[in-house]
């Protein structure tokens, strides 16, 4: 029998509205949330009931598109406009948040259309960059599904799947990709502390899928990766230099994989590159609430008054990366001048990047 | 005013029973438990009410102490061998479990002892070992505290505290001994998944002691050892060779302050040594239960069904290790040399190890 996939659709936008599978829910139960202005979207983001970086720029593209639906004419510009502020400040280190708005607000700077055109123009906008980052997804994981070999066995964090993005996800879709094509990988899934989006989302994932893994905490890791063949994560945003900002405890990753000479990829989109950025060191961290570490499932699990130490990324040097798997193919090292050059190729032959003015 | 340390007893042995801190109560209540047999004391060992290499030798030590009160004459002797047996099988990881339990069952061979004898020297023997524990533990401490700068930033995992030894531990006794000599030291602990030793009761110690600290994800170490001027950990056994069995992490924290250049110390007594073992290879590593990893504080975190990667262990290759931090000095390269000296002048010049026979 031929190896399927069969997963729920993780964000619908229908009947003036964006439902979205509550990811704070999972793996308990699948719940779906109906999201009706930016402000919710923003809020969904802020609280991680919808995440992961292609998936945060798609909801701010649906975001603008529910304010275009809802704005009377005369106050459908200004009102975009303050939708684009209160979106782009939910979470401040994937760039595809930026990079969706940003697109989309460009629309609204031409200031010759009429409302009616205005509002047809940001909606479809919206579902083209969910188009566009579904179809980088399958391109991604094709193209990195050779590196996996049979019964390939990948290391990763956080969650980068069906739950991280439009069609296949990043790193995990490229594991779906090698289980389509028959070579049964197996996958190490680090739980992801604080928050736990490797137990809760990725074995979810992986369960539902049929896909064999085994779950760790993430210091397990450095025990563990003499075992595995490769490590692939995703990531939130990439500096000029290949700098990567991902979860928190990518950076352990990729130094552990250099010290078991083990391949360490980044999946990622186009959309995930920030040539406006030189080096990791310019990309936003986001810091989260103590409460993150202090408090597990309601309990609390440390003393009253800890100072914590929560950034939600780190930034992992491009020394460490083997290659990035993008959707058009591998980039490897030198990475200043590969990374501008795929991403010059990709401007060149699309329409979204280049409107996106991110250059 | 000159810095104080106020903790509680851990652990007392009087009135013919063990009262020891129950640690799965911490940080929330400080509860004492009362043990009155060596079968009890097995159990608090395997659910960590009692833990720490060094505490699980003394713990282990009074368990037998404790059958030698509570035996009749005539089963004195096979009673002290089957606890002997019960005891030795709680953990298998800490060498000092099995240490003190052949240095008191040594007495036992001595057939020429009458009951009472035999009763008096295990007591004494027992509590012989908790006093040289605690020597060892401030010599380590004394020992250790020129290697923290002042205002130094110490990184740990786990808890190598009084709640881990006599005296003041291992590795965190190297920080109190800093701190009582003014040096105002700040430790960076890592939460120490899966039961949160360090979150739960390293950050417990630290507050009561009044040092400054800060609580991290084990993960985010990566990003941090940067801040930090040197890391130290305590040990359940050392190879001859140096290799180093630890909290599951140290593996991680080791590899990362080579990548940083950051210098990483062992603090152990001479009675974590186990020269029987060539290299890390030959330690048993104990594996602990999914659940460990698939629930945190009462609440399932991962479906059901998941496999699970969770030992207690890592084997941190000696390659990685600056140097121990032991009662007679800094033991440093080459290690196989090294500390055959250090345990040869520790057995030429006490008496616990001698008769321990573990040579």
């Amino acid at each position: 029998m031929k190896a399927q996939l069969n997963f729920p659709e993780v964000l619908i936008f229908k009947k003036n509205c964006l439902h979205i599978i509550d990811q704070n829910a999972l793996p308990g139960r699948v719940v779906y949330r109906r999201l009706c202005s930016a402000a919710e979207v923003a809020i969904a983001i802020k609280k991680l009931q919808v995440r992961g970086a292609p998936w945060i720029g798609v909801a701010a593209g649906y975001g603008l598109a529910l304010e275009a639906l809802r704005l009377s004419d005369r106050d459908l510009v200004p009102g975009l406009r303050r939708a684009a502020r209160v979106l782009t400040t939910a979470r401040p280190t994937a760039v595809n948040l930026f990079g969706a708005v940003q697109l989309i607000m460009n629309q609204v700077k031409n200031t010759s259309l009429r409302p009616r055109e205005l509002r047809r123009l940001v909606i479809s906008e919206a579902i083209a960059i969910e188009k566009e980052e579904r179809e980088r997804s399958l391109a991604i994981a094709r193209n990195g599904a050779s590196l996996v070999p049979q019964n390939g066995r990948v290391l990763t964090i956080c969650n980068t799947g069906i739950l991280a993005g439009p069609g296949l996800g990043t790193a995990l879709g490229v594991v779906y990709q090698a289980y389509l094509e028959g070579k049964e990988p197996m996958v190490f899934v680090c739980e992801t502390r604080p928050l736990l989006q490797g137990a809760r989302l990725t074995t979810w994932e992986l369960k539902r899928a049929g896909i064999k893994f085994t779950l760790l905490a993430d210091s397990a890791s450095a025990s563990l990766i003499e075992q595995c063949d490769l490590v692939i994560v995703g990531a939130d945003r990439i500096a000029a230099n290949g700098d990567t900002a991902n979860k928190i405890g990518t950076r352990m990753l990729a130094i552990l994989a250099k010290e078991a000479a083990k391949p360490f990829y980044v999946a990622v989109p186009s959309s995930t590159f920030d040539l406006t950025k030189k080096t990791g060191r310019e990309i936003p961290i986001e810091q989260r609430a103590s409460k993150e570490v202090t408090w597990c499932a309601g309990c609390r699990t440390a003393p009253v008054g800890c100072v914590v130490y929560n950034p939600a990324f780190d930034i992992t040097p491009s020394r460490y990366i083997t290659g990035f798997i993008t959707e058009s193919g591998i980039v490897v090292k030198p990475y200043k001048r590969n990374i501008l050059r795929f991403i010059y190729s990709v401007v060149t032959s699309t329409r979204s990047i280049k409107t996106g003015g991110r250059l």
